[in-house]
């Protein structure tokens, strides 16, 4: 049994809230950790078929004296339904589990969402804590409160505001993150250095062009620096009334290409970078930013792996109609968040259909 | 169009909220009051097959400058559902209603319920008024933010702490509501009496002496007396960590005699008039109150013409399991309310085995 080694430590608080964000190497060995940050003499353990073979037996090790229950979701952006909550609303009741339970959700970012609705929810509200094991749930998905499922009109249409009690990351877990995961993750990072700009953008592209992996020396400072930028925004604004609707940079894009293809094409962090790129050329086209600034974004993604097309199988007209079902709407109008420059992205809900329309052919794949 | 006569305003505040509850008479003939309670440019109205016939119209024509969708669920506590829940999601998604929306509860307890739940998971939250219908969910149910959907296994399991805009209860419209309604809400008026004893207690003991009804001119006052309570306790302790849990005086045998027999057979009020006798019968049996105290819950539910003991088909050890699935549990307790005098009552998470079985063989009805 490791003993953990902590890299940093990272505090989000607001109005009602307080919790860490515990980040370093092997938090998943330490059953002394683990045993600290779950209250309680229940524990309801939510997970994925991926996941469960790799770390489940760990985790349950460190619950042994305690009630100790297990769901199995399976794994995917196109399980984050009424069905598997209701999975877990049911083992809850049936194994009993009382106001003073704790759910603890391990996984990426759908475990994440889907067991922090069931916690808002179960009996009004029970704790929870986050041990994301992807990248982009340990920099995203696992900090800030925000639950949800998906409709099948639309992604995280069901949700709620509702903090866990602690955020564990153990940055081991991304050893047997499958590649395809640890791009998609990049994606959100990306996102991260575009919103800031400065230092931690340019610290970035040179993580990305010395050719990044889960053992770079660089990921442990770069994944806290990203969760000490959600912390800052989520303390300023947990409910998203303000800025922190800038983290949904290229997001009005990508939910609509996710439901378009029922959630079953892309991983969200893959739809995050075709948005991302749809963000920098809409900003073009409105005359904020040059041409440079968007091969810089191109450049990024290219080099994270990231494919940043929208391909020609996508209906656009259809792709149109999503956006409108989506939460990122000011009265009437599509509400995307646009550049001013790189490391200066503002809230804009008067983009003409036209633009948008332009700004779809231009990112849509060469024939 | 008649103009509303305003009897009592009642406000309800706490941390990060405060909404009027108003009380009064011909509330749903005013169109500028109704308007003037709901923002925005899109409302979704979520009521039930019994009232809509009656008041669905008015409320209709107040807001025929937005865009006004109706959900209809079937009327009774055996569709307070997962189904019934997702059915209003589907009909805020496919009618595009944005987080500006606001929803509007025009029913009883089980519209107000699960109008309040999907106002709070919908896209993470949107705006709701309650226009309670029931003397049941106006002096209970529509104030104080608790809002459920049931599950099969047990009451109000699935839910959330969620506050109303506003709360308008005209109380014109109880000459609509069927009897056994009106009786049903008077066992959730003795609870409040039973709870806060004094005054309100004899002014209810007197109403009830001279058989109240829905025309009695001493109602209003009693409504807005059991809305002052409920506020007040609301205000202290809106997450129930404390003070609130009393409100579940009779609520823990209420809950289980719902459960067990499918939320079919008794209204939530005519359930909770059992658990009322349950719940004396059990500080007697603790030597905390004497046969007079007894004999006075039973006048007072015999005057509100309600029965209160448990029926002989009634499973006990069945009920006694349901009851172990129940929200009201503290560590691996069952927790109680109970009266340690008239107007003076505790919470007993200590109650043996034995005790609840001498308690409900006692409640048990005559052969």
């Amino acid at each position: 049994m490791a003993k953990f080694n902590l890299f940093s430590r990272v505090e989000v608080s607001g109005s009602g809230f307080q919790y860490p964000v515990i980040i370093g190497k092997h938090g998943l060995d330490d059953f002394s950790l683990l045993q600290s940050l779950v209250p309680g003499f229940q524990v309801l353990i939510v997970t994925n078929t991926t996941v469960a073979p790799i770390y489940l037996e760990s985790v349950l090790q460190a619950f042994a004296a305690k009630q100790c229950d297990v769901v199995f979701l399976q794994d995917g952006e196109a399980y984050k339904t009424q069905q598997s909550l209701f999975t877990i609303y049911d083992a809850l009741i049936k194994k009993r589990h009382h106001r003073q339970s704790c759910l603890v959700a391990l996984g990426g970012g759908v475990v994440g969402d889907i067991t922090g609705f069931a916690a808002s929810t179960y009996q009004r509200g029970v704790p929870y804590i986050q041990i994301p094991t992807t990248l982009l749930a340990q920099i995203d998905a696992s900090v800030g409160g925000k639950t949800a499922i998906n409709h099948p009109l639309g992604k995280n249409m069901i949700g709620s505001f509702y903090q866990p009690q602690a955020v564990l990351i153990d940055i081991e877990t991304l050893n047997t993150l499958p590649e395809r995961e640890f791009r998609a993750g990049l994606a959100e990072m990306i996102k991260y250095a575009l919103l800031v700009g400065g230092t931690f953008l340019q610290q970035l592209q040179k993580a990305l062009q010395q050719g990044i992996t889960a053992q770079s020396t660089e990921l442990p400072e770069l994944i806290a620096a990203c969760c000490r930028i959600k912390a800052a925004i989520v303390t300023e604004d947990e409910k998203e009334t303000g800025s922190r609707a800038l983290l949904n940079l290229g997001h009005t894009f990508a939910h609509a290409l996710e439901a378009i293809t029922q959630y079953q094409e892309w991983l969200h962090g893959e739809a995050v970078a075709i948005g991302l790129y749809c963000a920098v050329l809409m900003s073009h086209d409105l005359g904020h930013v040059d041409e440079k600034a968007v091969h810089l974004v191109e450049d990024l993604l290219q080099q994270a792996g990231l494919a940043y097309k929208i391909p020609r199988s996508i209906d656009l007209t259809q792709l149109i109609e999503l956006m409108a079902v989506d939460k990122k709407i000011k009265g009437n109008n599509l509400r995307f968040v646009l550049f001013r420059g790189l490391g200066d992205c503002y809230l804009e809900d008067q983009v003409r259909q036209t633009c948008l329309q332009k700004t779809l052919l231009n990112a849509l794949e060469g024939e």
